[in-house]
């Protein structure tokens, strides 16, 4: 039976963070920079929580650009994995919809039984996990992988890839 | 740490075949009797097919009745195990944000955190899962039930089920 891999969507196949560059500008008025927003999320900036609520807006996740090298990346890996999106959508229910057709415009070759849409990733029993978050990677009892985003660049307790390259050399390496 | 239930939504929690009756008769002029759909699906009658793209629809799962006894049942579980709401809804987009919104006002006091829409149901983890699909089971590690429905009364590989009150009798008896 071929392993299994758990894809995170947001900061791992989906870059949220132009759309909240824009958001905060449009709000602030001010273009960040990579030192302003380096270690945290954007909306953990002081004074800037309340531009997390749009992720509770309609349309939020639907025209996000895609992560560099994903779209081949993912190809790649299904060549020998059986390939899963898992996203943590239900806290914004709007998403839901716009996830999906955002995943049958940009990743059409992923059928849909592969994706998961949840709250909780604990429930997940894939081979490997590839995400952002820390407390994701905590309580998944298979190989998790951290992929690089601003907010998590001080994590040191998981298998760090910071672009798809890695990715792919990572799991090169697995076969071997 | 408490054990964990994966648990269907239609046919378990959610009651599809009064609103599948009402389509059948609106197509077809003839309201149905159990001998005519026991053993099948409702869709499942010879030259009947195409009712199944009703599921398509925006609002099929929006409206559907209430399994009778689901809501104290699922309530009661609750005290011993970690309920999650499972459901294959992948298949057919304009189900997640209906199901989204019947479960937030039938069954409000289950947190969004354990709704898991998926497509395929093999990478569920839990411990045990309620489902009125023999093939959901077949590919469970956990103590698979079946619900009963018209489509699954001739299956006998499973653990039977027939209502809630069957239900909560078989986690009674887990407990001692």
């Amino acid at each position: 039976m071929r392993k299994s891999i758990a894809l995170d969507m947001d900061e791992v196949i989906a870059n949220v963070t132009p759309k909240f560059l824009d958001i905060y500008e449009k709000h602030y008025g001010k273009r960040l920079s990579k030192a302003d927003y380096w270690g945290k999320k954007i909306y953990q900036i002081e004074g800037a929580m309340n531009i997390r609520e749009t992720l509770h807006e309609k349309g939020f996740f639907r025209d996000l650009p895609i992560m560099e090298g994903s779209q081949e990346g993912v190809r790649k890996l299904m060549e020998d994995y059986e390939v899963y999106i898992t996203t943590a959508a239900q806290e914004f229910k709007y998403s839901l919809e716009d996830k999906y057709d955002w995943l049958q415009e940009h990743f059409p070759f992923i059928h849909w039984k592969q994706f998961v849409f949840c709250g909780d990733k604990s429930i997940l029993g894939m081979d490997y996990m590839i995400d952002d978050h820390v407390h994701n990677l905590q309580t998944f009892r298979g190989k998790g992988l951290l992929f690089s985003a601003s907010h998590n660049i001080h994590e040191t307790e998981f298998t760090r890839v910071n672009n798809w390259a890695e990715v792919l050399a990572f799991f090169a390496n697995e076969k071997t």
